[in-house]
């Protein structure tokens, strides 16, 4: 039957969509998750002042958010010491990704990653149509000088690197990031998502640099912020990139429970830090008990530890499904050879007793 | 110097906003508006429940919401008796006019609109690089006959049409847009945005068929269900159809708060009716105080009133600057001959009363 047809691009798409979230997973399997320690959001929760903050705005969401994002992107700015005109506000690292995309790559054009790297910024890629092409992990870190060499040759548009890397845990010192800038042409963008920044070492994080062009620095309130279900993420770039984020973004995107809320966590820094500290010992914590059963961890400057189940694959694969199926929430990256680890969030003391309970069960029956 | 490129489309936008925000505007006057009666909000808010459903989902924003919208979709599908598979969420109705044109238009294809119809449509169908065709309205309503000419004409992709129409909120009924669906062609889209449905007569809104593919229902819960903040909007459509969007969505680009907001508005149809009776009376009341004045009022099925001013507009402009130096937040349509007009949102008592008064003394000295 005649019908509207899909632009060839959209077409040619694999009905494919990169996180499956567990509450289908609950749904399929018929029961819920006891513990969610599988996306990294933060089980520590938000600032109580953002949660207030919220509770608040929750009887002024009648009202649009602002669409310039004034006060946030203001405040950003201030913390980080950039022009506002160096910030763009977006729904999540993710919408901002996709927007990243749409304005520097034309269809065909090449794009670099790393295979195994996030799949949702490679599911951006493909809906616009551009080129994917994926440079193997390197010891379980993102492979900076493989990745410089592929932009090269590929004349590639956009370079995609995660530091700290997602879904390994694993960062490079701010030096080596910045080799690999200045590795780059002029004419390729690093897009440095950023995401984990708040948990990393102090070492691992450039220092912000607007006057250069061709980088774009991703944050996001969804991790150590604890604010996953806000949807607020944001860039920070050199002014002409900020204002092309301008033209096509979705100006009345953002919801304001979720503007709101992201200022007020903004504005409490010690309880940030008091929630890195945590992060830090359930790191630790993580540790451990890979370590009591056996297995090695990753070393992490994220909000999760990847434990290394050893062999290409198979073993993590049977301790993912007994985990699931013992209603803990965790995941396991997609992709070879990191598919011998499962990922496993930062949660408190109570949460990660039941994942070791469990953990425990099943390797017993391995 | 040498940087990375925009892309060819993204590199010719203007910088153009669609909508520039009262929050903006109040920045650039140094003042706060007393009403805000220019972006067609609902300031009698949406229902307690779903307020208090917002408080309780602010305690549990450090998780993800659920990316398939699943429970909100569900309750959507039951509510308008389709299936799961014929309704998609976004980020408004703006975020799925824009996946809409991703998804359909190649750059270059032409989509037909009304001159002087939703901007915000104009913007996405522009930075997608789409040719963009406007067709005048007639009497102050979108020119059914017309758009359709031009859509055969142009072999057009889409086709957009508001009913109720923004910002003259004059409607047709639901017979007419029939004849228009009829009228095109199977391969040109029909994305009828029904943002002012639920305030419109019954018989303005066509019974949704699902099986045709070419049309496409928008609906959202800023306007009469009261959380513009919330950013949810819904589409339906034929299955087909909805698969696109789940190719080209960002998945987790949904807030928590509200999605359940959402919910929680949705299962309150008591409130909502109880809400459109009010914004019924309020129509009559702008009309009455636009009467006063010696100024026609726009018969309207939306949730504002157009008040005619006259002439060709400078009129118009007068009246706007006025009540916007009075701390009346009002838009003005931006394309003539409606620019003749004021648009004015539904308020309580209290806000038209401010209104009113600013209109007096604004009318006195013009």
């Amino acid at each position: 039957m005649a019908r509207p047809k899909f632009t060839d691009i959209v077409a040619a798409l694999p009905d494919f969509v990169p996180f499956v979230g567990p509450e289908a997973q609950e749904r399929k399997q018929g029961y819920s998750f006891r513990v969610r320690l599988g996306a990294n959001e933060s089980v520590f929760g938000p600032s109580p002042k953002a949660i207030a903050a919220m509770e608040a705005a929750a009887h002024e969401n009648w009202k649009y958010a602002d669409p310039d994002n004034f006060d946030l992107r203001s405040a950003i700015a201030a913390h980080h010491n950039v022009a506002l005109s160096n910030v763009v506000v977006g729904e999540g690292i993710d919408g901002l990704l996709g927007l990243t995309v749409r304005m520097f790559a034309a269809p065909g054009d090449a794009i670099i990653t790393s295979d195994g790297a996030y799949p949702t910024f490679n599911f951006h890629v493909v809906s616009h149509g551009a080129a994917l092409i994926k440079v193997p992990f390197v010891d379980d870190r993102e492979d900076l000088i493989g990745l410089a060499t592929s932009a090269r040759k590929h004349n590639a548009r956009i370079v995609y690197v995660s530091n700290p890397n997602n879904p390994m845990g694993t960062w490079w010192p701010a030096s080596e990031i910045a080799k690999l800038h200045a590795a780059l042409p002029a004419q390729t963008l690093l897009v440095l998502d950023e995401a984990y920044a708040d948990t990393a070492p102090t070492n691992a994080i450039p220092e912000l640099d607007v006057t250069s062009a061709n980088i774009i620095r991703y944050r996001t309130f969804s991790k150590a912020y604890g604010l996953a279900g806000a949807r607020i993420g944001y860039a920070i770039a050199d002014e002409k990139t900020i204002a092309g984020f301008e033209r096509v973004r979705n100006h009345y995107g953002i919801n304001r429970v979720g503007q709101v809320g992201a200022l007020a966590a903004l504005f409490d820094q010690a309880y940030l830090r008091g929630v890195v500290q945590e992060i830090s010992a359930a790191r630790e914590a993580i540790t451990a008990i890979a370590q009591k059963h056996n297995l090695s961890a990753i070393p992490s400057a994220a909000n999760f530890v990847a434990i290394d189940c050893g062999g290409r694959g198979q073993k993590a694969e049977q301790v993912l499904s007994g985990l699931l199926e013992a209603g803990v929430f965790v995941r396991r990256p997609g992709v070879a050879p990191l598919n011998r680890c499962i990922r496993v969030s930062c949660g408190r003391g109570e949460d990660l007793a039941i994942f070791e309970q469990a953990l425990t069960s099943v390797l017993a029956v391995l």
